[in-house]
């Protein structure tokens, strides 16, 4: 399958900042699993997604994030999930168990965005991002990037841009 | 109604990085009344504008934001406004009741930029920027971002520019 | 006159974040005089040239700062100005009469960038910065911007690049 | 010789700052030597290749630094190389001998990055980098730029990417 959205939100995602190379990954959920970016594929240009189903197995090439993505579907009734590696959200998800917005947006969307642990690619991880989903739509991965989850590539992209900029100004006004 | 100019504006404040995601709104005085940017539409494609006049209400899905654009427009002669969300504008306005600019044309167009208080979509942050409003064509809501009045919304982008540009002189001159 | 090149040159300056809004302008020596940006242009998209003449004097509309730019070319042997409003070097102009960098490119082409003094579209900032051009290729007015002369426009942009990279590695090496 | 992907790589290197004007270079391996971007080429537009042979000399307009790339081909197995300015990453070469990544994609892919010493376009630079680059992808010429061997031009820009992402990080954690 291929899906013109994961483009357009790809395209988004690099335009501000919220991503470089081929890093990160996206996935929508699907009746019995969900779609997600291959790996190694570059967001901009994100060409076939694959498959990964609840009781029949992973797709060949699937992201090797498909696990975090599997227990946040899980854990919540989102049903798309935008994973980014924003940097200063990375740098600030060093400081502590969450991140604590003072910016307006911040503080509306997202009051307390918790930080999760475990290397990327593991169960650890996982289970981590996975358990601190249900308490909020943003997780961020210790040191790695956020895991965003929300009703549509969009919203998910939008809670990405409002964690990133949340940062920036915690940053800026030397708070972290 | 639709505009070009409204994304074309919109444009140049995304490549800028004056704004993320869909935040941000802008309008355009009108007879009785103005035109505002639809909630949640993205400045780069704004698409349909909502209108709000002062004697017969506001149109169904005008921004939220549209009662700080009818107080600035009781209170200034000016005919757009362009309200953004520039990183070091916003993290700025947490340190005091105005940002001094020491660059050139922050001295020369914008000589003290107040703060406005208030939480956005409330009537008390409308009051206090359209009070202020009065001093100074650009007011910054704290922890929230700008809003630039002038004769057209290619005007007041350019002001939100000048004030982003002197916060970060300051920012990166350690000065704020 | 019109001139591609004016465009192409003002895109990447743009892009580059070297300036922003319609802030900057550009010049390139003609026989008797020189063809400037005219005031309130945007450098992406520039439109017709203003010429200044060395004996009949100075075109309806060209930048204000055709002084600085006059002054530059009585000064030296160059044939393209370009001035832009780049951050970082704007905040390094306010530490001393000079920016001496420390990375290779800065080192190699511009071992001593002066800082020239006066308010801009004064007679006092053209002769600072004339003067000072005599020894640098690149002068930059303080808490304003730069001058980069060249026997081009695009080497009077990649010395304005330049002059970034350097104040930029300058500041994330927090030495100045 | 021209190769469009020199261009796709040139413009993702441009788009994310990883290099600004015209400066970097990039080459691929051939049979008997490597095509390397000619010295002042844009790498978003970079034209035609020069030929670098190990047998029959330099190709007239090579970049002056394919002395670099030519060390890097004999110490390595890698086909590809890229050379770029990503300004944290510059300035963090002036803190020791190594940059060391704490986000998850630098410590996976370059847990130590290693700094040579040299002029650019000296011999020595040459000998320093690509002594270094036996035992790491991505080497950083101190104050100057990175050097990332790889299988593809892709691969290499995504090493460079890492490099800058991880220093990134670092400095706003305020670690270098």
């Amino acid at each position: 399958m291929q899906d013109p959205e994961f483009e357009r939100i790809g395209k988004r995602l690099i335009q501000e900042g919220l991503l470089s190379g081929n890093f990160g990954n996206m996935s929508v959920r699907s009746k019995d699993g969900f779609y997600i970016t291959a790996s190694g594929s570059f967001l901009d240009n994100p060409g076939e997604l694959v498959y990964v189903s609840r009781t029949k197995g992973v797709g060949t090439g699937a992201s090797s994030e498909y696990r975090v993505h599997q227990k946040i579907y899980e854990m919540t009734d989102g049903t798309a999930i935008v994973h980014a590696h924003p940097p200063f959200a990375v740098a600030a998800s060093f400081g502590g168990d969450a991140i604590v917005p003072i910016d307006s947006e911040g503080k509306m969307f997202l009051p307390s965005i918790p930080i999760a642990d475990g290397e990327p690619g593991t169960e650890a991880l996982a289970e981590s991002v996975g358990e601190k989903s249900g308490i909020s739509p943003v997780v961020i991965a210790r040191g790695h990037g956020t895991f965003a989850c929300a009703q549509s590539l969009e919203k998910a992209y939008l809670l990405t841009a409002i964690t990133e900029h949340a940062a920036k100004v915690l940053y800026y006004r030397r708070s972290f």
